[in-house]
């Protein structure tokens, strides 16, 4: 199954539960409309990549898959509301307040957020306990322990000088705690071991990090008709980036030593697992153009 | 342990918890100032009374008890949002968004919805199946199965002519679902007979209802300094009601019925357990001046 066929099932699997307990039309649609507008995928596909070089099959991680995709998609419906980022363009297209109205985005974003947990407490294919263990782990990524206090600093630190440091640790919790649990949510399904559980967190936090330092750069040279969002965004809104600490220069230096960390720790992990799938990852994410 | 106590210890247990887990200050402070308000805590209660009902310990309902009570109030917290209800007073008090800002009341509504899974994921005096089956049942009220559609059907129904099935069925979504899932979150944790959750999901349907109509009849009769909400704030925003549908007399003819029915189903249940707290469950609902 390749990268297209994997995602294009996960997002599938989203919509059949949509579907499925649909109550109001409006919500349903509204809901539908985020998950279609289709993303790159990135935390299924990382999912995928980790269940594939642990020989596991991918069909175990679906609803895992398919409940970070829409923890995702919640957390960018809510992000782009007029009393928070205020973005009406996203993947290319009107965000959902834009489509649906506030009060509809809303709610649409707490149904996604809602549904992630069914959707795991639905996965029979999985023991219960492997599901707590999925629940809480992405709990933890999702909530003030992870995520939402991410979007809280970022928040906060918008239109203030903060060190390199600093913003890490924002970015860390942002979008470094979902990037961690897929791959840590994977050593779950797989019931890895934990040397090797360890070893691949450090990488998924890593090529976090690496991600957050292409999508700043990405912000400045990136084709709105690739990114799907508008050049020079952060600026506008005083955000602190990469770029803004370090220069376009600094960040792509900094990438590239994300990059190689990135490598040196698979590297490590050649003697346990195939780590062919994770070195196209970290290509994929250092050199992507949306 | 009587009533103040027991929610007392479900506040207490709901405040560990984000302490615990917090990350951002200010996600911490927000999240909390809503659960400290100190609603009526009729959810944890209803819960409970069902578990003394069946001979169960009060301590094995308390992670269900404490996400009931974040999720109803997460989702006070975005029904009081500018975009939504536009609320600024709530239990007599300024409403999150007042005193936080509209960007963290959204997010630290997501925080207690988030959290509300994790509290049940972390309790390991649950079996790892019965965890399973309340996030479930829990989600499934949560959700576009239960509030969150019926939050949607009651917008879509302002200003709007809707019959009173029409407006049964809302309630039955908006505020049905959680005070439903309060009884049956229970049985789970109890792990009654099918028999014996029929009959007791029948009551607490019937007193779901019951509790709508005594609201709406208090946002006309009540007095603020007891409700800590606006009287005729329901008319004001053209709310279709049991009052505006059936007149204050009708609405209160309609309680008394729904009074009656509940009674009916408790002396159904006499046989097999101990239905005196819930009697005292039915009367403070249709009595309550709050």
């Amino acid at each position: 199954m390749n990268k297209t066929e994997s995602l294009t099932m996960v997002r599938r699997y989203i919509l059949d539960h949509l579907y499925k307990y649909r109550q109001s039309e409006t919500i349903y649609q509204a809901s539908r409309y985020s998950i279609e507008a289709g993303g790159k995928g990135l935390r299924p596909m990382l999912l995928f990549t980790v269940l594939d070089a642990l020989a596991v099959d991918r069909d175990k991680g679906l609803s895992a898959a398919a409940a970070l995709e829409m923890i995702h998609t919640y957390s960018l419906i809510h992000d782009d509301l007029p009393a928070m980022d205020n973005d009406d363009l996203r993947r290319g297209k009107p965000t959902n307040h834009v489509v649906f109205g506030e009060a509809t985005a809303i709610l649409a974003g707490d149904n996604l957020l809602n549904e992630s947990y069914k959707v795991i407490s639905n996965d029979d294919n999985l023991s219960f306990e492997t599901r707590i263990k999925l629940i809480n782990e992405l709990a933890s990524a999702s909530g003030q322990a992870g995520m939402i206090s991410g979007q809280m600093f970022d928040i906060e630190a918008e239109n203030k000088t903060i060190s390199l440091s600093e913003l890490e640790r924002i970015h860390q919790y942002k979008t470094g705690a979902l990037i961690r649990a897929s791959v840590s949510l994977a050593t779950i399904v797989a019931n890895a071991s934990e040397k090797l559980k360890e070893k691949l967190i450090d990488f998924s936090m890593v090529i976090g990090v690496l991600f957050q330092i292409k999508d700043d750069i990405l912000d400045i040279e990136g084709k709105p008709e690739e990114t799907g969002k508008n050049t020079g965004s952060d600026e506008k809104k005083g955000k602190v980036t990469y770029v803004s600490e370090l220069g376009l220069n600094g960040a792509k230096l900094e990438l590239e030593k994300k990059e190689k960390n990135a490598y040196k720790i698979l590297t490590e992990l050649d003697h346990d697992i195939d780590t062919s799938g994770l070195r196209e990852i970290v290509a994929m994410f250092a050199d992507r153009t949306q």
